[in-house]
């Protein structure tokens, strides 16, 4: 969805992602508020860069297993803010949570996503 | 995100809603899976759809409150076939459960999305 | 919590499990409301023993990852109905769904719960 | 479930609550872990307390409406600490996130928890 959703990455780390999303309206819904599944999209694809990050020596893939999203304000302008945080970094899994939050700072969604690293396939 | 995610609706009634999507390379992610938003997108679109088909007597906007999704198989093809079951139908909230599926009936996701209908503003 | 949450098994295959708990004082709030904690728990441990049916061949423990409990309505009295399928049964999770229920077949709580097979420890 | 779950509350406020839980034999699974459902129990059991709080001015009562919880490390002995911080307080629902932690500061569970204060029933 890289062409929809315009993910603008401002730290990554293995521990710690930020990114920025610029509002367009091919990301809202008909009533002009950004679309529910814009949120959990941006999560889902920060959290696995930051575990993709974690396990690049390892040549692994990430793979997600589940995403919770709440929904607290609507964004309808400007710029969508992300930060993912890194909860849990278990062999198996790993468990991001990420704030969404407008140019005011206000909280707007809550996403915990887990995901998982997976074992390349060899050559 | 109508461009990007196509839904075809096949039925919709306020207490079921089924519709596809067709896999296009733009839904997935660089492994060549079907992005794990997608299946949120998806959920939340046609449980939006058939709380609002329930709600229109009343003029009535839909906002979405949670959205749990859990991946269970990759799509990499073809179509994604969704069934959305209303639970819940409460005063204030709705309740919707969504099965993703692909062409061989196998399920791919569970979706959990609770919306509430909205008051219209008045005149 | 088995001497305080007391599940009488009705049913209990690898794919399905049905259980009965009488609704008793200690187990609602303040307000006379079944305690939410109780639909969840009764969830996690009737999805562990089927997926403890499941692995039994293998020796295996059960460990649960995560739950996702939706209250729908309040239970004050008589007895809890709960009814957990199977929805994935994948070689390191799997994940069930339970229908929470009242003596009158109302829909009370949904809860998805994802859990895993573990290797029993070697001798 | 007050005398199964013996919550120590440390700190209550209407932003903040904070608990600590003894591990009992009755809190434990068959193979010797806390059960799943007390980590909801507690976080549904605080999130109430402090919305309680906040609401206490209006004579409101509160009602859960869904709790995520995810399990990262089990629990065997000692203490269950429990941090509630209140990330939405809108006035038809608030969210709570409950990070559950072990003696060691090791975290073992989060909790995401959405209730609801509900006007009191008039006279």
């Amino acid at each position: 969805m890289a062409d929809l959703i315009d993910i603008k990455l401002l730290e990554r780390t293995e521990i710690e992602v930020r990114a920025q999303v610029p509002v367009t309206d091919r990301l809202k819904q008909p009533l002009g508020l950004v679309h529910g599944g814009v949120y959990a999209s941006i999560a889902e694809a920060i959290a696995s860069l930051g575990t993709w990050q974690g396990a690049r020596g390892d040549g692994r893939s990430v793979q997600g297993q589940s995403n919770q999203t709440s929904f607290l304000r609507p964004i309808t302008d400007w710029t969508i803010h992300a930060l993912a945080r890194r909860r849990h970094g278990g062999r198996t899994t790993q468990v991001w949570e990420v704030d969404i939050t407008d140019d005011q700072g206000r909280l707007c969604a809550l996403v915990r996503t887990t995901v998982y690293p997976e074992p390349a396939e060899g050559p």
